[in-house]
């Protein structure tokens, strides 16, 4: 088996590729792929993902979860859209390419973006600490792991105003108060399904309420909460293996187990990088993430030689992201620690071998 | 083995299904739902998948073909802002629900709608006549095949304006002149792929032309023609089963044999609504779609013991739309002629014993 570190889409529990194999063959007679997003078999699945989402998170009353398509990318997009209000500002804080990207897009459709922090300066290395916050917002948005640079906020200003979150590298990694979110979205490809699906997570109270000139029905949340994302067919593939996935974490401890497991793996792997003489971390200690770990050779002549050994351990997806080099390990839920362990003991033998 | 006669997501290729299936078990080492969509074997699918849907169709040079998320229902939004041109004025035939979305989503985003043609006023049961185009429109837009209501159009007025098609329903079932538009969208979930996909052919001269003041990334055609649809992570899996079952069309002759195969299917069911006693055809002979045959017992009062006949000779998916009632039989590429003979069998059977 390899030991799949790649950043998304990511591995998922080798028993969910297995039961969504035999439902490509047989889903109560008919292929998955083939069956109606109508029929009742396939509405009971729907209901299920977004109940398993509830418990998984523990949602509170009030909110409601919707499955879309489009990736974050679309999100950016529907955020902005959905919780434009009378100022049409909202306060973003620049993380790196997927916040600026959300922060692009609000622009697109006439958000003033106010900037509340920006970790440009040193190449999105840290979280920006100390943010004021000014009250003429709609909103307040955020990435809560950046998937390319290894940063993740490890928590967030308290704030009055109606916070938005892009969690889509690190939903269903650590238990969240999704009661001090208006809106959460992410991309399904990393802890929670295969790429083609996208969750939002809504506060009610929130929905309808955008006074945007432009809201195609598509990116109207309120339409798709109140046809149980059903309004126009849904991705079914994609939300079956959520639902698979789901039901695989919630009988393995949930979210507050897998918390345990990731911080485990983290420590292990970060451990390694600041013992181990060649190698160094990117990015500042405290806003390390859990779930991607960016770091490099401090020699880089090195990187061929490094590169043989852990493909030869049978590692994959291990380079850094094209902007950043390097190396990234991306250990989603289902990497287990074992595979981190593989590539611990490849680093330890690559230092005794370069000592 | 089940007749599945759904009106989509329906019936691929048994074999399409068994090759998708060991995919998610193996695709080169991992399973298809955890590679990342930058992986070499990843892109090279998708490559293949855009080729395909060229050979297949006969695509000329100057077009681009995109694979997208969304369904036609984001592909309306689409549609409307990419050839919003400065009339921002569109033409629009209404021949039901989906004609009817399209309509509304152009609206929404500042086109103001001439009616072409309606057939509301027989429940679209028609395909509009003798359509009269005014020279200032930016584009025109019309809805192929009519899922619901089991009517298609056969032929379309010559026009020099740009032509702009919702081919969700019939693309793929026939030849067609891709010249002849400037752009056509489909959600895959009928003839070309499982649901989470959706396909765009867009004429190249027609891209970067958009006067809308609103044109988010996701929904600009412009940006994803040029990364190939790889702007942002595509809908992998959906891609590569419609990948798969593109292989299997161009193997087994393409849309030219399809249509010879959609003709006969056609031509066997309404031969028997025709002659049975007990059944007569929804919509206008000369309307009549390939694709969703709707039809009727004469007699409602016979429905229950019909559903259970059919029913028991292992048929699915036959009960019409809701807001048609009835019976519509979706007879997709992949529906074998020997499925068509059942029906006919069973609807024969019924006729004698109702004699």
């Amino acid at each position: 088996m390899k030991h799949n570190f790649g950043a998304g889409p990511c591995i998922l529990p080798q028993n969910v590729f297995k039961e969504a194999a035999a439902a490509v063959l047989d889903f109560n007679g008919l292929s998955i792929l083939e069956v109606s997003h109508r029929h009742k078999d396939y509405v009971a699945v729907m209901s299920e993902a977004i109940e398993l989402v509830k418990k998984a998170l523990n949602v509170p009353e009030g909110y409601s979860v919707i499955f879309l398509q489009g990736g974050a990318t679309l999100g950016f997009t529907i955020a902005a859209l959905n919780m434009m209000r009378d100022h049409k500002r909202a306060g973003y804080i620049n993380t790196g390419t997927w916040a600026s990207g959300a922060i692009k897009e609000a622009k697109k459709v006439g958000i003033d973006v106010v900037n509340l922090g920006s970790s440009e300066d040193k190449q999105f290395t840290y979280i920006p600490k100390n943010i004021e916050i000014p009250a003429d917002l709609d909103y307040i948005h955020f990435t809560s792991n950046n998937t390319i640079y290894g940063t993740q906020f490890h928590d967030f200003p308290k704030t009055d105003l109606p916070l938005v979150c892009d969690m889509s590298s690190d939903i269903f990694s650590k238990e969240i108060n999704v009661a001090d979110y208006d809106l959460i979205y992410a991309g399904a490809q990393k802890n929670l399904g295969p790429a083609g699906a996208t969750l939002y997570i809504v506060k009610d109270s929130a929905l309808g309420k955008s006074t945007s000139p432009f809201l195609p029905s598509y990116l109207d949340l309120k339409l798709h909460a109140e046809k149980e994302s059903m309004y126009n067919t849904p991705p079914v593939f994609s939300v079956y293996v959520a639902m698979l996935n789901l039901r695989d974490l919630l009988k393995n401890g949930g979210v507050k187990a897998k918390e345990q497991e990731n911080i485990a793996k983290a420590n292990l792997l970060y451990r390694e990088i600041d013992s181990n003489p060649l190698f160094e971390g990117n990015v500042a200690v405290e806003d390390r993430s859990l779930m991607n770990v960016s770091f490099k050779l401090k020699n880089e002549a090195l990187e061929a030689e490094f590169d043989k050994a852990w493909k030869a351990a049978d590692i994959v997806g291990l380079p850094g992201h094209r902007s950043v080099g390097g190396y990234r390990a991306s250990m989603y839920n289902a990497l287990p620690l074992s595979s981190v362990q593989v590539l611990v003991d490849v680093m330890k033998d690559f230092a005794q071998k370069n000592a």
